[in-house]
């Protein structure tokens, strides 16, 4: 494979790429929206008729329906299965991506339309940007690219495109575990792009992640919205006592307060713990990312790094000092890591049913539902979290003594995933990125979730490798989501070349 | 005055009088929505243009701007004021009402649109039907109705009708004192017609109101929102802080944990004790409206009325044991009424920031808003209850040990109101329900805000008269709001009664 050839022609198409990435970030494939699923299926057949254009074959899978909170039914988008090349001789590479993505809007606080993609000092704004349309679109340009400077695709490709990730990746599971003998036969390798980098400037490869389970608790005092002028005083409100199963979850230093959860934490072996000390990262650095905005915002509270005993409004430091409350001047590199990859921790999410809008409003609301999550990690699993969970809070209800209704339920659960970073995939992955970004690559895990990994993993037996392209601070599922337009286009190079190091694997 | 004739005339015109609620209806002018302040402006210019055609001179006053959380300023809707009829030798009546609405969306729960009126089984539904458009244009329908039975109009009116009432009536205070020895010169008595009778049957006349203060508690930790994949376990989040603080206001039986508050209320005397004992009033009744709906939802747990010990959904009826957890079968009115308004309340209504929507988002909210109020009763003040209620939320803070930043502050607050029910004023009151619906009406008060009635009160230095046209289950506020077509007719039958007997008050 010539790879200058290829990479000269990458920097020459980049404007290119980008409007292709605009197109895909103005359809409004949020799969958090039951009314924005029409975009969905219109982001699916989007990418299949590219797929097409660069003559894989396409299949669009039907994977059932929903069943929202309501009890209503909605019809899932379709999962888009794809094949690129057949030859037996060649190595085959299973790709997976999502082309759905989290809800936004401009009130929520973007500088910028969420869905349109707007170019700013170097970097692309927009839903989707990095999580997880760009890198998706980073696979399907690389193949372009590869095919346009007349070289052959060195592999077979299996590209596996659903709608549904940021919701549980719902009919997933199922359907390939349907096609371990279809459609994923012959795979060799599986490789995900959907997660980020540490840092902005060292590329890495991941092989750990947390699972998600997701909870709802549902308190219902009232047959409609009442007065609170009028009936205040006389119901027990489901907003106090929602308020008050909520505030037993966690501490006031984050430490999750369920039973049964941290004895199932794996222990932490002196082998494991090596492996933090060689990653390039700076805790300090970390927590000025986002305490040092907080600072310009709020005064000058912070206390890490500045030779003040204060406590910080960042805490990504506590984990030296586990079970303290004082904040350290400088963080430990390998706590702080350990607590975004190999602890587990629980999110407040909002609430539903009640007042969330500006401004007042007198109610008393029917019925209240409280969303929180988990992020696991090994030995947990759904299963044993949710077992947890629910008789924590139903113990929790029954100390409250509410006459109301209560109802706590996992409303979906995604198991974590750790493999062996020195498998002869991941060296090739390593390998790729030497080519285009010339360091070698840290190894990392991820706090995030990407669920189906692990379903690949255990479906084809063969190894999986997560390539992110975006950087740490690309802000997936937050205001002003972006990536930087050198990540998207060297993503493309990487996963050019990534496909050569595929194709010279000899085990 | 033919009161026969006028009575008739009211009742040949029903549909006429349906289809100008209907158009008031449609105008979707919700105060807290502040998109939404044109349907504000061109409201008050609807009811404007129909008075001018009745023969009164109506003016606009621009009452300001309207400063946002956000720190954004808005201009405030104008206040309309109107003026019929300038004879010396006649009674003046000063009357006032808002011609904003509470924010309502189908997707909360509504059977039908919410801004258009529907008509079904006798009742017509829509937001505002009965607070507060229904009762003001009972006022318009019976000076036209009163004028096209060819009589003369009995006294002098001054209309005041505003369109901020539903977000703390800003503004109003400052013109009505500005207007004290101008507009509102020569007042003799003050009417509002913005509550509802204490059943369904029997009308009232409403001689005392709670007041209302409401507070936002912001708390913020960081600049952006964050993954909770990628941060949890590594920040304190805003959302758990906001848990604990909301969790710190009232315990499981509704009672209110801020200090210094209790100590406000005004003595429970034997004389006041003994009003209660006539009331027309069932709790068991009122419990079952509600409770009722409940058990139709939920099974089989209403205690009350029973027979049994079980504690129930509802609890209307604990203030017969106050401080007691115990469910009684059968409640005692006195309290019962008191516990709605003499007796201080808080309701939790909401967060703001957070997700609120149906379904999951891995967020973590960079900045959070609980939304609670407190009604008030004799002697609190807004003030009074502030400063209990910052100082109290900054002790929690404090316990809390967050290195985040909170704000707990009064957005508005509204006093409360209490005047005496034997005056002349409410005699005429009186007269005229027997003249309409040939009973005598309860004295009552509300739990429910009107804050300006103690402006009336004070500017005007005449006696105040609450004089509602709705009915208690009319649903303000709620889902599904509705005024029953008989209220609204014989609303405009009992204020033209109202005229002629307050012309008639020889004081
Ligand atoms: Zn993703
Ligand atoms: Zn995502
Ligand atoms: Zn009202
Ligand atoms: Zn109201």
């Amino acid at each position: 494979m010539d790879l200058l050839k290829f990479f000269k022609y990458v920097d020459e198409h980049q404007t290119h790429y980008v409007s292709l990435l605009r197109e895909a970030v103005e359809i409004k494939s949020v799969s958090a929206w039951p009314e924005a699923r029409p975009e969905i299926v219109k982001m699916v057949h989007w990418v299949g008729d590219r797929l097409k254009k660069l003559g894989a074959t396409v299949e669009y899978r039907d994977v059932g329906e929903q069943e929202l909170p309501s009890g209503q039914k909605l019809a899932l988008p379709p999962v888009l299965l794809g094949q690129l090349g057949t030859d037996p001789a060649k190595r085959t590479l299973c790709v997976y991506g999502h082309l759905d993505v989290q809800p936004a809007a401009r009130e929520d606080g973007w500088a910028t339309e969420p869905f349109q993609l707007i170019e700013k000092d170097g970097q692309l704004f927009g839903r989707g940007a990095t999580d997880d349309k760009g890198p998706v679109l980073c696979w399907l340009h690389a193949v372009e690219a590869l095919q346009a400077t007349g070289q052959d695709i060195p592999i077979n490709i299996k590209f596996v495109f659903e709608g549904m990730e940021e919701s549980g990746s719902e009919g997933l599971d199922d359907l390939l575990a349907a096609e371990k003998d279809k459609f994923l036969a012959g795979t060799d390798f599986v490789c995900i792009s959907d997660n980020y980098w540490l840092g902005k400037k060292k590329p890495c490869i991941t092989y750990g992640l947390r699972g998600v389970c997701y909870f709802f608790i549902e308190v219902q005092c009232a047959k409609q919205d009442l007065h609170s002028g009028i009936f205040g005083g006389t119901v027990h409100e489901a907003m106090s006592d929602l308020m008050y199963m909520m505030n037993t979850l966690v501490d006031a230093e984050g430490r999750i307060l369920v039973d049964g959860l941290k004895e199932q934490v794996a222990p932490l072996t002196p082998e494991e713990r090596a492996l933090y000390k060689d990653i390039d990262f700076d805790p300090e650095d970390y927590r000025k990312d986002i305490g040092t905005n907080c600072c310009i915002q709020k005064g000058d509270k912070v206390g890490g790094g500045r030779g003040t005993g204060a406590r910080g409004h960042w805490v990504g430091l506590r984990y030296l000092d586990i079970g303290s409350n004082r904040c350290i001047q400088k963080g430990d590199k390998a706590e702080t890591l350990m607590a975004r990859w190999r602890h587990p921790s629980l999110s407040l999410h909002g609430v539903h049913g009640a007042f969330s809008e500006d401004g007042a409003k007198t109610v008393i609301p029917m019925k209240v539902t409280g969303k929180f999550s988990i992020r696991i990690v090994p030995n947990m699993t759904p299963e044993s979290v949710e077992k947890c969970v629910v008789e924590y809070l139903n113990k929790q209800w029954k100390k409250r003594a509410s006459p109301n209704e209560m109802k706590a339920f996992m409303f979906h659960g995604g198991r974590c995933w750790v493999t062996d970073p020195h498998h002869p995939h991941y060296q090739a992955g390593a390998r790729a990125i030497k080519s285009v970004f010339g360091v070698e690559p840290d190894l990392t895990r991820e706090g995030g979730s990407i669920p189906v990994t692990l379903t690949f993993q255990e479906v084809t037996g063969k190894n999986v490798m997560l390539l992110p392209v975006g950087a740490c601070d690309d802000g997936a599922h937050s205001q002003n989501e972006k990536i930087n337009i050198t990540n998207y286009i060297q993503g493309i190079k990487m996963l050019g070349s990534y496909m050569n190091e595929v194709s010279k694997i000899s085990e």
